[in-house]
């Protein structure tokens, strides 16, 4: 086993190496996947892999191996477990914290026979000590305390999420591992003991007094109900295997293994990064070094970062909230300078809105950074401690629309919708990286409620930057070419497609007009109607689901009686599925949501 | 401050008997609401009731005595607290479980200096153990243990949260609660030892000793970096007002300060409910019988519960999941006949909506009964972990649309839109209690993915039952009325309202067509494109805001040319505005949706 899994490292290092993704965390848990797939018997045990991107030295053993090149690719194997890729993947995780509920499912249906081709055996959820911080996570752990079903949880304990875990159940893990480290072989067969009926053990009660101290730390986990095993050595077999099997042969409710790995174990340049290698590009196996594209236009990220901590600086009402994505979201920049106002508080969007709300309530000007995806974590948060209260929380929403590689879990393609039908909220979205700078301080500026602004991830446009940034006028859009005909009015970055679908169409001699909303809420009514006015066809663009900017355009010109006497409108918007992974250029183009679709719909609605 | 407490206890039952409200929350915390003002300096003081309908005690207390007899009505009083009534009232708590997020970005402003009138003093949460069970409180007391801010949390442990609490986390907190039950003053000097520099308790490191033992429990929270006093009587000002003091004086870091209490405290006919007097209608305060007004319509949430009972007698893979809401989605008469199949995981949405996808993997047909309002809080999980993987799971969406005296904070306005554009979801709408039975039989018919259905809060329209229920064809909705020129297209129970408006066109010579779309997806194309080219105009009407129904509708006639010839189109959808409480009558005409404006709009678009 030992030596499987040498050979299954190195695998994994080599494929990661020629397709770049997520290296540390697979690294991490190579021992594990073994014992696990050596004592358990998958896919007829529901092994679930908590944010699935630990999985790829799991989906080199179950039948993938020959796939790996094609990870994270267009039409190849996806960088987290997915339900339609493998029976060896029962559940689709890519966000964080879902594994625990997964499982318990999983074991409930099996006590109530579900339905199953395969059958039902153990439900095993694998989860990381990052993980643990979210409300999720403990929701379940909660309830599984108290269902008593078999159900098996294996906190994988690297004290390194992306970013250092931070939280009280960090700290308390931590003081675990601070003690005796590991178990040593002779105290595993003691801890059998714990699986002795209650009354059995009640007889043994001295011998429960040495178990007490066998159980080093624990007693968080005990009070809810799992019975706890550990801290043991993840990365050695010869503990793994005997715990593991003792669990398997022996566990009849919920038992939680606490299992202490190493991110990017085995793989100098992982284990010496600070991030220990969790995401990579492509790089040379024998040095580490990472092929990076040059590109002159200034991530999105650090636009959003620099140009807060500018305004920071200058304002010390401002602070940051990041919800365990300091790095991500570019907020590492404004901790160097303002650490005390910048809070990371864990996977824990939920509590991250609120706790945003509060301190705008306290006189604060709160920016809470969190990805378009993340953020549905804390929607009914947004709904009734932020808008409802009309509290004036800034929302940096990075990751807006489509990601690229991570795929449909990933994608941003809901908030415009899930944010504009809220009263009182203003949502804008910016067009290149100046239009971000002025929007960062837009929202600084305004005081009168909540405010978002989303952005794509990536590089921007590589227009000229301003030397200041300067609020917008709310509820204001920006005529950025006059034409004729045919207005395309665009609501984010697909702007750059519009300028170049307006080139191609110069041919056939249409010029049309190109405004940028800017605002998704309030719409610039005066500037939507007057090109309404002046054109015979309409066409709205965005980088989100139906429901969103188009649909509140629409809801204006049916109210005002624009169709009534004809007119032409369209709203292009991302199509009614998940889109697979594939470059964002060709996600957006699988949308028909680039250029080339643009113009099309332009000569369409002229035809 | 005893005697205080008396008065105010029956001012609140005298209060409620003439209003009728939410009852033995805020009477088992009455002697904690004088406790609290007579030791902490409110509003500078910021103190935060979780769930506010407790704070009925409080609202009289802090300058609404002559106001209560409004409460829950139009413009009257709000259930909850609600930062526009009262500069008591810091931050709007209708959802459970915000508290300690709120309280700590109070801190958090008060330590930066956030810009206030009133200045910041301390920030106290009051949490039920109930809310314990929700992961959002968890997130933030994780949080708040490493923030390390002086924060203090109150847990107001009553065993009772509406329904008997479940979860671990409530098994762990009645095993503290069975120890023996309350420290005596002189410990209470004693635990002021807690408050000692480390340096100092290190030194008396034996007295430390004595000090474990009287901390009856509470190791959890001190895993989580709180300092635990507790418990002590929640009834009882003399140990209620020294622990405060002393709490007031000497906390440092993040307490949590347990406090038993009974709900329903020192009112015979709560004590003696079931529910401990949660909610109540009006009543007679010497029998505490209550008036309920006759209706020979059956609930909605009674037809749901009863139907669903029916098909599970025959089906035995249907299950049922409830947060905390086995009584108000009507799952308590399912339990009755198929406990082993009935899961209350406590007030836990986002588990709820995990667990359920993960049922429907295992081979089970889950039905996951929540409100419109607390759908909310497992938005994620419904995207990512339901509709990403077209997950069976069955939505019963209870309190879709206004809900009358619980007001904005517990409306349903946003479902059809955060459901509609999600791929794969089918989303209907009842549009009378003969429809609804017809839905659940449909929902539990189809395995091909997610399927939602929402109803109203409160009785159904009186038709006739069928006498079977049948599933409906997918994506087919219905015509109630053939007429002429206009059509309206009823998405939900404004079909009662579009019937009534109908009635009186009567008397123009307006016969409209009347649909009732049954599916806000998929559309039924067919039927909306048929009655667009047989009527001069269409009018959507829907009981949410503006994204959904209607959206989809315009998405599909713009897509489809409709408009460029000219066509009538309105969608009526619920305003751009929070909606304050009324009776839902009330509420939906100040949304300008009942059959007065139905018929006025034919008026206009006719016109």
């Amino acid at each position: 086993m030992t030596s499987l899994a040498g050979e299954l490292r190195a695998e994994t290092i080599r494929v990661v190496s020629e397709t770049g993704g997520h290296l540390g965390a697979g690294l991490g848990v190579v021992e594990l996947t073994v014992a696990l797939h050596a004592v358990f018997d998958a896919p007829r045990d529901r092994l679930i892999w908590d944010v699935g991107h630990q999985t790829y030295p799991h989906k080199i053993l179950t039948g993938r191996r020959d796939k790996m090149h094609s990870l994270r690719q267009k039409d190849g194997l996806s960088g987290f477990t997915k339900r339609s890729e493998s029976p060896f993947d029962p559940f689709g995780t890519a966000h964080s914290s879902t594994s625990i509920s997964a499982a318990l499912g999983f074991a409930v249906a099996r006590d109530l026979d579900g339905a199953s081709e395969i059958g039902h055996g153990d439900a095993i959820a694998v989860i990381g000590d990052g993980a643990m911080s979210a409300g999720m996570a403990f929701e379940a752990l909660n309830n599984a305390g108290v269902l008593n079903k078999r159900l098996i949880v294996i906190l994988n304990d690297n004290e390194m999420s992306i970013a250092p875990p931070v939280g009280a159940m960090s700290q308390y893990l931590s003081k675990i591992y601070a003690k005796p480290r590991f178990q040593d072989l002779k105290t595993i067969s003691e801890i059998a003991l714990r699986f002795l009926p209650e009354r059995v053990r009640n007889v043994t009660k001295k011998a429960k007094g040495l178990l007490k101290g066998l159980a080093v730390g624990g007693t968080l986990f005990e009070q809810l109900g799992f019975t706890y095993i550990g801290p043991i050595d993840g990365h050695d077999m010869d503990q793994l295997l005997p715990v593991l099997r003792m669990v398997q042969e022996r566990a009849a409710g919920p038992t939680l293994i606490h299992v202490i790995t190493q991110k990017g174990k085995g793989y100098g340049p992982a284990e010496a990064a600070p991030d220990k290698g969790h995401a990579t590009a492509k790089f040379d196996v024998s040095t580490g070094k990472q092929q990076k594209t040059a590109s002159n236009a200034p991530a999105y990220t650090k636009v959003f970062a620099k140009t807060l901590t500018d305004l920071a600086a200058r304002d010390d009402k401002i602070c940051a909230v990041t919800a365990a994505m300091p790095d991500g979201t570019g907020l590492d920049l404004f901790a160097e300078l303002f650490a005390e106002r910048c809070f990371d508080v864990g996977i824990a969007e939920q509590h991250a809105v609120t706790f945003s709300a509060a301190l705008a309530a306290g006189g604060m000007k709160p920016f809470c950074a969190i990805y378009s995806t993340f953020l549905q974590r804390g929607y009914d948060q947004l709904v009734h401690d932020v808008a409802l209260q009309g509290l004036p929380v800034r929302f940096a929403i990075d990751r807006a629309g489509l990601v690229g590689a991570d795929g449909a879990t990933h994608a941003g393609s809901f908030d415009i919708a899930y944010l504009s039908n809220l009263p009182g909220m203003v949502v804008m979205a910016a067009s290149d990286e100046a239009e971000l700078v002025h929007m960062v301080a837009t929202a600084a500026s305004y005081d009168a409620g909540p405010i978002a602004f989303r952005y794509p991830r990536g590089e921007g446009q590589g227009v000229d930057m301003p030397e200041r940034a300067e609020p917008l006028e709310i509820g204001k859009g920006r005529i950025v070419q006059a034409g004729q005909r045919v207005a395309i009015l665009s609501f984010g970055t697909r702007l750059g497609e519009v300028l170049t679908a307006s080139e191609s169409l110069r041919a056939d001699g249409i010029t049309p007009t190109i405004a940028d909303a800017r605002f998704a809420k309030p719409l610039d009514q005066a500037m939507i109607l007057d090109l309404v006015k002046t054109h015979e066809a309409l066409i709205t663009i965005e980088e989100g689901a139906v429901g969103g900017f188009g649909s509140h355009v629409a809801q204006l010109l049916s109210d005002q009686g624009v169709f009534d006497r004809g007119y032409c409108y369209r709203s292009m918007v991302l199509p009614d599925v998940f889109l697979d992974q594939a470059s964002p250029e060709e996600m957006y183009a699988n949308a028909g949501l680039r250029a080339a679709d643009i113009a099309k719909k332009v000569r369409e609605v002229l035809a």
